[in-house]
């Protein structure tokens, strides 16, 4: 039995989709033959998030049948995971006493991100559905801003105080563990002040008697409830932390975050840099739970913006219709240069907006930066301006002139390409603005003009036109 | 003490580098007046993480001051951190007894990570310090393709058996867990054969005299030694584990991937993605660590390839010189439709390349996708093109016509561009080539060479040139 399951995570692991397939084929006809008993044990060989994954591509009534065979913990597990659409349906359709099951089970913080999404009147029978302790908890939770250290962490954790035996903290552990997330960091406290932590690895292979205090770590790395969860999740990261204390004002402790809800928030901060960095404003529901409408809104904006600036390098380069009227050849190379501008200002901009999220770069480098961009540049440069020299030479009838103006062009470009590149995310950092922003779609129309404005004005230079 | 303590590493948390560089400068001073006992207690309030930062700004001869005077386990958490460069000066400074005292207490994991990066002669050297069963752990290891999750996996754990009581187990726990990175989720294995886990937490809080085999859980999530690190990673996000086990092609249990392993992993694999989206051929040092001829090298390649594309684009534009010498004001255009068509795609192809990494888009969902992005592209076009249409009929005398034909060409543009921009990437994944490349760079040289074709064919109909 056991080799059987160990082997089909197995194959989960490998072929993912292909294994939940079959699965999901497996739920579909017992669901048919209405064989519930067998269904049932079948679920709970599969993981919650897979659950989910498995309940997205059912219709309602078979959702809501499925949900219902599952056990208690899983269901709240399944309920904190599924997407908002799904959640409301469940809301509306399950009894009184079935939400309160599942709301009995979800952590603190689940419940909190779900009733941060769920409409005011959902918001309400939720809340009805939760005992009165709990119920103080979350409104405590629901006044820490939107993205806050606060809002994502967990208020259920193990404290311990100093005074105590490592046999006694490991009693309290049996007594109360069983209920919380993450026990294996405790947070010791002195009036509500967090003063150490301790491993519970090291209370395991510490002798019984010792004292907490004595086997403590003093130096806690710690985050207030303001603290940005961005900010919050980097640094369990940096540290390959389980989990990190939350203080606030008074240095009193009130929760924790935990290095899976971590994992959540830098998965969700990257994408957003990375529409950002597309030109499209982020939302945070997926691709396919985007409507076609919400799509374009947050893709319009910037298109709009880009559009009308690039008519300012259009008029620009109606200003030389007579220099080109006298050397038509001069048109030929202004996709190249308006090009490569482009992808070098965005390779510089890139590396810069991603040094700066992951804390490589800070904008105390940023000469250092710019020395390095401009030495790039000159590298780059040089060697592009010598492979297109080459090709002139030979498509032009052996034209020098024309072979040097683009080469000096080509440099200048270039150069000029990767210092306004690397600026403008540093810049952007230092006035609060996302750098993201100074990515490839800004940066490319912003070298369009300048290329058609320094072109225009060596070649002029170069042919007395 | 330990409230200025808690509050010093508040601090770090809020302005993370003021306050280390307040440290670093209490402990160049320390290290000038050479009172290396304040220095030693110092750093012991300082995480390795830190302390490498520290290290970084220094000289040689500080840096080797500073690294003998760290706690051995602290020493060898720092010697795993630092880049190459500080790694190969230290270990041709430092005694053999040293280096042996460091690798004494480095993981074999991290061992392994060390061993990839040095150069041959300091391998040798490296392996002479470790003990014989270490260095023939770190051989297998070795073998392990780069990238694999054998590569990244830890070989210590806890492995119970299923006829162990949870007393038994405890007491297992606590005589090996100290030199354990991890003991927070243990292996129940049969012939070492993987069978069940369970989490540390049931096992403090279960009955003493209960068998492993009760409430060990038999789901186990694992990964082969082979699999991908970045699919291994993504799926400890998923499911938001502490580790997953690794087994080899005959079930057998191998090792560990730790989260913090994990979260590094996921690191690592978006800056490459995001490199590569941005044309520069990615690399594993960081901005700083690599020379300007590396960053040259790295970023030549795509712009040369984009640059010689793009001189297509330009003939194609030399083709139509006859069209715009009739109508001179075709050319002002250009610069607007090549811009807002490399948006557009390359909006497409990053929200799919980011679908894709994230697993929220598969291969199976082609057709949906350019479904969707039509229907996208349909309502951006319309009213892109009905912005610019205004625009043209006030600045060109009222000129409906060329409204109207650059209305039909932006909704025509930007239906192909989204498409092209969606597709390419699904393409590239099914192909097994990486989704990134067919992000911004690629996609706006094809689109410009797509656009200039589309512009003079509708233009040249339109007012028949």
């Amino acid at each position: 039995m056991y080799q059987r399951r160990v082997w089909t995570n197995r194959e989960t692991q490998i072929t993912e989709r292909g294994c939940m397939e079959m699965k999901n084929e497996q739920i579909l006809a017992l669901l048919e033959e209405r064989k519930f008993k067998e269904l049932k044990e079948l679920l709970e060989t599969v993981h919650p998030v897979d659950v989910v994954e498995i309940l997205e591509d059912l219709h309602e009534k078979q959702m809501i049948l499925i949900f219902r065979l599952l056990a208690k913990e899983e269901a709240a597990e399944v309920f904190t995971d599924m997407n908002s659409d799904m959640r409301e349906y469940l809301i509306n359709t399950l009894t009184d006493s079935e939400l309160e099951e599942v709301m009995d089970e979800m952590q603190v913080d689940d419940t909190v991100d779900v009733l941060e999404e769920v409409p005011a009147n959902v918001v309400d029978r939720l809340l009805m559905a939760t005992d009165e302790d709990t119920r103080k908890k979350i409104n405590v939770l629901l006044q820490y801003p939107e993205d806050s250290a606060g809002s994502i962490m967990n208020v259920d954790y193990i404290s311990l105080r100093k005074e105590m035996t490592v046999e006694e903290a490991i009693r309290k552990i049996r007594q109360v563990g069983i209920n919380k997330e993450t026990i294996y960091t405790c947070y010791v406290t002195e009036k509500r002040r967090l003063i150490g932590v301790i491993d519970v690895k090291d209370l395991l292979t510490a002798g019984e008697s010792r004292l907490i205090e004595e086997i403590m770590d003093e130096n806690v790395l710690c985050a207030t409830t303001l603290d940005d969860q961005e900010v919050v999740a980097s640094r369990i990261r940096k540290y390959g932390l389980v989990a990190m204390p939350i203080i606030d004002h008074e240095n009193c402790l009130v929760g924790i975050v935990t290095v899976d809800d971590a994992m959540s928030v830098l998965q969700e901060e990257t994408t957003e840099d990375i529409s950002i960095m597309a030109g499209v404003s982020p939302n945070e529901d997926s691709y396919f739970g985007t409507t076609v409408f919400q799509h374009a809104r947050n893709r319009s904006l910037w298109l709009m913006l880009l559009m009308l600036s690039a008519t300012v390098t259009g008029e620009i380069l109606g200003h030389y219709e007579e220099a080109m009227s006298v050397m038509p050849v001069l048109i030929t190379f202004i996709p190249m240069l308006m090009g490569t501008s482009g992808n070098c200002g965005s390779q510089s901009s890139t590396m810069v907006i991603r040094g700066l999220a992951v804390g490589e770069i800070h904008f105390a480098d940023f000469f250092k930066v710019i020395f390095k961009e401009t030495r790039v540049a000159l590298v780059v440069g040089m060697m592009l301006a010598g492979i297109n020299g080459i090709r002139i030479y030979l498509m032009y009838d052996h034209d020098v002139m024309l072979a040097v103006a683009l080469g000096v062009t080509m440099i200048a470009v270039v150069i000029m390409a990767k210092c306004i590149g690397c600026t403008l995310p540093l810049l952007a950092k230092k006035i609060g603005v996302d750098p993201a922003i100074m990515a490839a779609p800004l940066i490319s129309t912003i070298m369009d003009t300048c290329t058609i404005l320094m072109y225009f004005t060596i070649v002029t230079a170069f042919f007395h036109l």
